[in-house]
């Protein structure tokens, strides 16, 4: 067991993201990651999909959510259920930064594009 | 996929815990459980362990944790990851409540006292 400070959010590589792994492998996991994002006015992921559950949690700002057939939009204290293989896409659609914890069932957290091509991530999964 | 909004918890037939549960099966996962937890002062929960990993975020409040041989206080923004199968123990040690975010790669989740007879929860899992 161990008890983890919770880092802020850094930029990465891709534009107008930010991410702090806040637990996986490397804290004695093997089956869960925590990840904590923030993204940019205007700023999305790339259309992927995990294969595994994932849970995201809003705590601030205004996203959208692309998956299959739905769009929808979401906000602070909410919640965004993402079964596993789903492809989905998020977007910042506010004037403020989006603030969001993810949660997944694996570590490693295998991301792929829709495709199925893998896409790898600049961050520890 | 779905957008829930983030239930505040309630209090449950276990003294001094409140519970809400904002992702699981019901919400089409097969992974993953979150669960938002409130502790009054002094309350403790029951040692336990799950058969999956399980991250504790703490949102608020001062707590402490028992596993097996190490005792470990945790705060506001730090994050506690406990490898499935570790028996473990939550106390709010602090004089205000103790708010915490948890994270279960499973659902539902069991959940055993530590001589592995199972502890049937008063909440969704």
């Amino acid at each position: 067991m161990i008890v983890i400070p919770q880092v802020r959010p850094a930029p990465t590589p891709l534009p107008g993201i930010e991410h702090s792994t806040w637990a996986g492998a490397a804290e004695g996991l093997s089956q869960l990651s925590v990840w904590r994002q923030t993204l940019a006015p205007g700023a999305a992921s790339p259309p992927h999909r995990h294969d595994c559950d994932e849970v995201v949690m809003c705590l601030s700002g205004v996203g959208e959510v692309h998956t299959e057939g739905q769009v929808r939009r979401f906000g602070a204290d909410t919640t965004v259920a993402l079964p596993r293989d789903i492809v989905h896409q998020l977007f910042n659609v506010g004037a403020e930064p989006l603030h969001l914890l993810a949660v997944l069932a694996a570590t490693p957290v295998r991301t792929e594009l829709p495709d199925g091509q893998a896409i790898e991530l600049p961050w520890r999964t």
